[in-house]
């Protein structure tokens, strides 16, 4: 018997268990031990309807929380690339592409097209909902950089310049946010010399 | 000078970074560690809109998939209690009212009651939305469970009744499931003797 419609489904929910095995740089907040990209996605996705009032007006607010969920499944094959690794950006388009491809392509056809949708849409930033997607996904680092007091950024000796090269998306999704991420950096000794 | 609107949000935001260090009785998949809440919840949100087609018609799913992303957020302080436990159970409700003040209370006010309106909506579960959602969680311990080879099932000697009951909800939320919760239990040998 052909597997069908619903088993399609489940197969691909079940996969999704393992995003939270992909261990993401960054650490959760007191550094017991690092953020996973799963717990990431939601805390992403519960912090776009709480900011979105700083977005562009008239954000379609359902699109971006479905982005931000989806918009890391491709690491469960691809694993995560941390933001600074000049050498693993090398290469991550083309495994995150394979990992689209085999990942979405275990639900039925509607479902696939429309998650692989999403995720395109992420990458691309060519919506004002992809922008702010991204500057969700920026100011949650900086967050929990900020609450490690500094985390990442001090242990791989990251300057002022690569955080702001790196936070350059917020300025474009979410136009408020930008003075917080220069306060961040002041506070944690990263401030303008 | 008093904390903006930004600073309250940017407080709680901090704040669900917790959830995250809240465990689960349920393993992921493997059972290499227990589950914690921030990411139970992303799965939960990932799940709703892939198995929309099996609630009851006309389902406003963006505002299920934002009850999944909050429902949990009590446990922060709360704590998770196991779904077999009787006696965690019996001040169950008062732990997470408490926390749902202490919480919600540190966002500004309009969105404070919006988050509020959607747990309570939760608990309540008076809408096919939130009907759908409990359905959701508890398909999700399901899956979860099925992974493990029965799982907390099997570690804590639940009856074939006790899951059923459990389950129950999947029936009322998104009957077509149903049939599944019975393929399960068989699998994992809790079939009807």
């Amino acid at each position: 018997m052909p597997a069908s419609r619903l088993d399609h489904q489940l197969r691909f929910i079940t996969e999704l268990d393992k995003l939270k095995s992909v261990e993401r740089m960054i650490s959760v907040i007191g550094g017991a031990r690092r953020e996973n990209s799963a717990e990431h996605s939601w805390h992403l996705a519960m912090m776009a309807p709480l900011l979105a009032e700083y977005a562009p007006a008239g954000l379609d607010l359902a699109r971006v929380v479905i982005m931000l969920l989806v918009h890391d499944v491709v690491e469960i094959d691809a694993g995560d690339t941390f933001a600074f690794d000049a050498v693993g950006a090398l290469d991550k388009d083309e495994r995150e592409r394979r990992a689209a491809a085999r990942l979405f392509g275990l639900l039925p056809d509607d479902q696939a097209g429309e998650l692989r949708g999403y995720w395109d849409e992420f990458e691309a930033r060519n919506t004002p909902e992809a922008r702010f997607a991204v500057a969700m996904d920026r100011f949650q680092g900086l967050l929990m950089n900020r609450g490690n007091g500094g985390g990442t950024w001090k242990v791989h000796a990251i300057t002022r310049e690569q955080v702001l090269q790196r936070m350059a998306p917020i300025r474009d999704g979410a136009p408020p946010l930008w003075d917080v991420v220069l306060q961040v950096l002041d506070e944690v000794g990263l401030g303008a010399p």
